[in-house]
């Protein structure tokens, strides 16, 4: 059997928050699944000395508009969060937690969270929101928020995220179909066409 | 009548060159028209602290494979010349010189000089190989030679440069349509999307 997708994302990437509305769609087309992949994209920028693109003079003010027209076309909810990017470990190492248990919940959660952050604008960089936007899933918000803070879950996100900058992941969302690499919800349509023709 | 989409692009840009085999198709679709703008997107770098995408640690070699990936999809023959990026001060300047008598041939010179560049690896930032490339085309290599040393046209480059960092312009390929900002030749489909529905 095919190995999944990998969808490498950051809670705090906006550009990751929309390709998680066609992930799963572009794959399934093809009859492959997904694994989604929480990482914290701020030590990729470290490692390649970028910055968040809305912080960048001139470029931040086109990355607003082309992500408000890009959110517009896919019928998204989207805003850009009071404070925006937050450090949001909570919700990575809330997703790890929950995936130990079952990734399905754990990927609804995450599509819960991605739509608290932008969608609705709250700050779930603080564990008491991710754990508010998790308890509608019937997750447990103390539960949730002492396993965020367990070491072993610590070290699955810092796990993942090293081994995604030794993988030359530098941004979010970035998708691996098959060992090729695909950076920016802007590949989603190559992502098809290369599952689709098994590349070119 | 619907004003041209205005197309900027930097002949040392290898995503302008691959946006250059599709604009004039996406616009005329439409039954819209491009005005082809060369620029020297240094100048813009400068304003927003970027560096060629290709000289960047980890994301340079995956804008590599990219580049070869995108250009096998659109059957462009494609290689990063040696020495890139050079400074391509003399097509730029030839085009205008050139637009000045016939916007045709001028647009004719700039897919020749594209292709001696990304597609031969001949370095174009020499006046004499500018001049080699747009031969064929009928144009006069020494008329050439001396036009791209006029004071006049290395001002209309120039103007150009301004007046599209004025406007926010701060990569290659960057295009308008009615006004409205699109960056990067995968913005294409987009461009096409906003031509058929008149913007979202």
């Amino acid at each position: 059997m095919a190995e999944p997708l990998e969808f490498y994302f950051d809670f705090a990437s906006p550009y990751g928050y929309l390709a998680s509305h066609r992930i799963d769609e572009v794959a399934e087309q093809f009859g492959r699944s997904v694994a989604w992949k929480p990482f914290m994209v701020g030590a990729a920028f470290k490692a390649t000395g970028s910055r968040p693109l809305v912080d960048t003079p001139i470029k931040g003010a086109y990355a607003r508009r082309d992500l408000a027209r890009a959110a517009r076309r896919l019928a998204v909810p989207f805003g850009l969060p009071q404070g925006f990017p937050h450090a949001t470990l909570a919700p990575a190492r809330a997703y790890y937690w929950l995936a130990e248990t079952d990734t399905t919940v754990a990927r609804s959660f995450a599509r819960a969270a991605y739509r608290a952050y932008f969608g609705e604008g709250r700050d779930i960089s603080r564990p008491e929101v991710t754990a508010e936007a998790a308890a509608p899933l019937g997750i447990d918000p103390d539960a949730l928020m002492s396993a965020v803070q367990e070491p072993a879950i610590k070290d699955r996100l810092k796990a993942v995220t090293d081994s995604a900058v030794e993988r030359g992941v530098f941004g979010s969302p970035f998708i691996f179909v098959d060992g090729e690499p695909f950076w920016g919800h802007d590949r989603l349509d190559d992502v098809a066409a290369w599952l689709e023709s098994g590349g070119w």
